[in-house]
């Protein structure tokens, strides 16, 4: 099991042959499958798939994987990603004030909980800077206002560059990010403390308070142009009563938001995420 | 504990012994207090308490109970209830053509899961007469129309008063109520199949599989004249993933359904819920 | 997707090609693969498939599939199952005198949530029998003393056989079944009203009780020699409280049952359930 | 709400009166009593109380109303604590190499989750020193062996009585403590990593692998003589899957641990709970 893995996520129009096909190439190649799974969406006609073998007796070489696969994959109109088990993802955490989503994510990362590294925090406020420096992760301070928001996006994504950033983590990062962001850099996942689509927008908790609902939630996903639109990739929910005031619930929030947020990246890490239209398929 | 008890439910502008004059009353005419259970909303400025004490060895009584505690009632400006324990509710489930929950109730019922008989079920369909009979209860066929929906509902109250119903369940019954009905007769407890605010309004299974959640749920809510907009009085949830269809959430929705309505009927019943505003304080 | 499908279930030592070998067997045969979901326990060196494909279209005859496969199968030195959708299966739902489990069962097959037929109850009292009538299900007493269970197990195995019944649903069946009993017939699924390994034996409700535990539970498994230690399915848990008297955890662990043993009966029917030593492996 | 408040928890023997005369004793006295939560086990006969009120206004000094108090107590046979919600707590967490649990425990400290001081680590090894250090606490490394554990229990006392330490929380503390210590200082929680009474004892997470059960769960207890056997005050569960290998298991189990610990010592600081036989009333 310590062997580095491949992994594809390969989606494609439904048609007869595909498992075997796909099996095939590893098999043939001499890869020990570890892991598959897949799913049809009957409604879509389509096909979605999660593999991974071990490259250890796997024939080809790693750059010859791709080229390999896209003869396969092209006739089939498929899209896909290759991921390798040991090539280590670069994480930016982006936050504001709020410090739990962020510590949280560092001292996963710390235990090894995810294999990724954490070279990056972005804040529009300086507020979390001394948590960053105690794990020796650079600190960036771009603050937002409506004039420099532009230039201040053209800046991360030159960090983001620089540093080699394979995904972005709003870990409570109050600010939206234009569409045109988001263009250049999809793979943003965002926390939201709310069961989506209940209370989109701002102050969820104080809405969830005012309408006197039983239990609350926080909902990862990934971030589109619309706001708290993207797609859903993890929820989860703890009980409220009356006693509740909307500080508690903040406080019980900050719980499920640590491990929703956390849940999702590690999900994402592992390639487990498949987007199509605004839903997921997570082969978990 | 087979003594009958009585039950008051009292909400009051918040101030100083308020405790300490209701226990009196209670003490002071030889009542054992076995469930005393207070809330006080700071923001609004409001007590709210719920205390039941054993009829056994309490000196007043019954029909002197209302008259003495209103003496003390009304200088603290308080609004209350009084029900006993041995007084059994009575329920009319109103249903469309779903019979989950309808069979649920009647099941819980007979089980003596509630203290409350159902000598009534209204549908504006003839789909589930069947099983009104089969539990030996009157069922009363009342189509809906946009013509006629104002005599239907006019009828509909007939028959609550004439088999002098307490409270009105809508067990999947599909037709709103009109704000007049609402206003006659206040007791209606609803389930919606969507974990409120999500998906109010109509399909909320189809649209929560649009919306691509991990989690659905259901809500149990006293009618008001806003549709889906009551006070919840009950939520649960249950796990979706990618591999449910629309007809799966319907499915596991209906399990979600059963049990959160019929927590919510037992809840009232046992005269644990106060409403204000559009909230509920339940003393569970 | 209304074609009806063949489901294979396989578990063989791990080993490359599996994957491949199956699928090739399926295409190479014109089937469509609708569903396929694997894993490698690496610590038995065991890999464990479901793989459901349609029928129409496919090849082979029905009478046909068994034979080929096995060709494959041998040399995998695999242990596998071949079934049809179509086929319906053929519970006998067993009971002693609580009706919770039995009539919610019952009422899943008649709301076409299960794909299977109940033509028979057993029970070792007549409590029950007005609900089979009911539902027009024949119903067997066969009381049970230390004096007659070798000869009321063979009276049972003998209707089992007549009655072509394939899965065996202990509904609150308040009887141990000998070893002898499971070894002629070991498709039985039982609910036990406690969270496994937790309150194994008698009165689960009264110890969790007097443990002062905040969560209960019900556990779906299935049936072997050895009492409350067979392979779990299904468990789910609801929250409790000092409020909760040992009548109100009955009450609350009834609800936990019928939705617990519902769902491992569904996963059996559906073949999603593979055990190996004492798990299972459910491809939900 | 910012008055800062006192709080009575008290069990006594069932009689008439006892929500009178404690409220009255309040009132008499100019108090306003902002939660009062009651409850009686008929079983055992027994009254449990918590009732908090504001200080300001109230005409008792602090160090009168024991007194006061003890009076009315006496002739009810009560067992009662007094608390004053200024009065910060002091907590000694105890560890032995895992870190979530104190890293949670901190952060909730710092963030003012908790109402309490951390002045103090003890380890019986060296590993999470610089932890203690980073949040600028002292830190006692305390090394047990079978034949030093008399002394060092010796040592820890003299430690806790010294730092004035109110509570001790056991953070994945890997010794068991003797029925001295608890005699000297019960005021002892744990957190449990499995789901209590199941898997009581070593290497829960391997045996609840083993067992092959579908949740798992962590167990927040006051500390008794008896193994694992003391007064559940929160538990919490997760569900598991056959792809979770034991080290999941332990992944997941840890954000369960976390958790629960944290909501039972918040209970705890906030005077809610009360212990009887080897039960809990839980006031949340």
């Amino acid at each position: 099991m310590n062997s580095p893995t491949a992994t594809l996520l390969i989606s494609c129009p439904d048609q007869k042959g595909l498992v075997a096909k796909i099996a095939n190439f590893i098999y043939a190649n001499g890869g020990n499958i570890i892991h598959a799974d897949q799913h049809t969406d009957f409604s879509a006609g389509l096909f979605l798939m999660r593999i991974e073998w071990q490259l250890d007796g796997f024939n080809l070489p790693r750059d010859v994987i791709s080229p390999a696969f896209a003869a396969i994959a092209k006739p089939l109109q498929a899209v896909w990603q290759l991921h390798f088990s040991d090539t280590i993802p670069r994480i930016a955490i982006w936050v504001t004030k709020q410090d739990h989503c962020l510590l949280d994510l560092l001292w996963r990362a710390k235990s090894r909980e995810f294999a990724a590294e954490v070279p990056l925090v972005i804040s529009n406020h300086n507020t979390l800077k001394s948590i960053a420096e105690q794990f020796e992760i650079n600190f960036f301070h771009l603050p937002i206002s409506s004039e420099n928001k532009i230039q201040q996006e053209a800046r991360q994504l030159e960090i983001l560059r620089e540093y080699k950033i394979d995904l972005v983590v709003l870990a409570k990062y109050m600010q939206v990010l234009t569409r045109e962001f988001i263009n250049y850099f999809p793979n943003v996942i965002n926390i939201h403390h709310s069961f989506l689509p209940a209370f989109a927008g701002a102050n969820p908790y104080q809405r969830a308070y005012d309408r006197g609902v039983k239990i609350i939630g926080a909902t990862a996903h990934y971030i589109t142009a619309d706001l708290d639109e993207g797609p859903i990739i993890e929820q989860d929910v703890v009980r409220v009563s009356h006693r509740d005031t909307v500080t508690d619930l903040i406080r019980k929030g900050k719980d499920l938001e640590r491990v929703v947020l956390a849940r999702a990246v590690r999900l994402h890490l592992q390639n487990r995420i498949l987007v199509y239209g605004n839903r997921t398929v997570v082969f978990a």
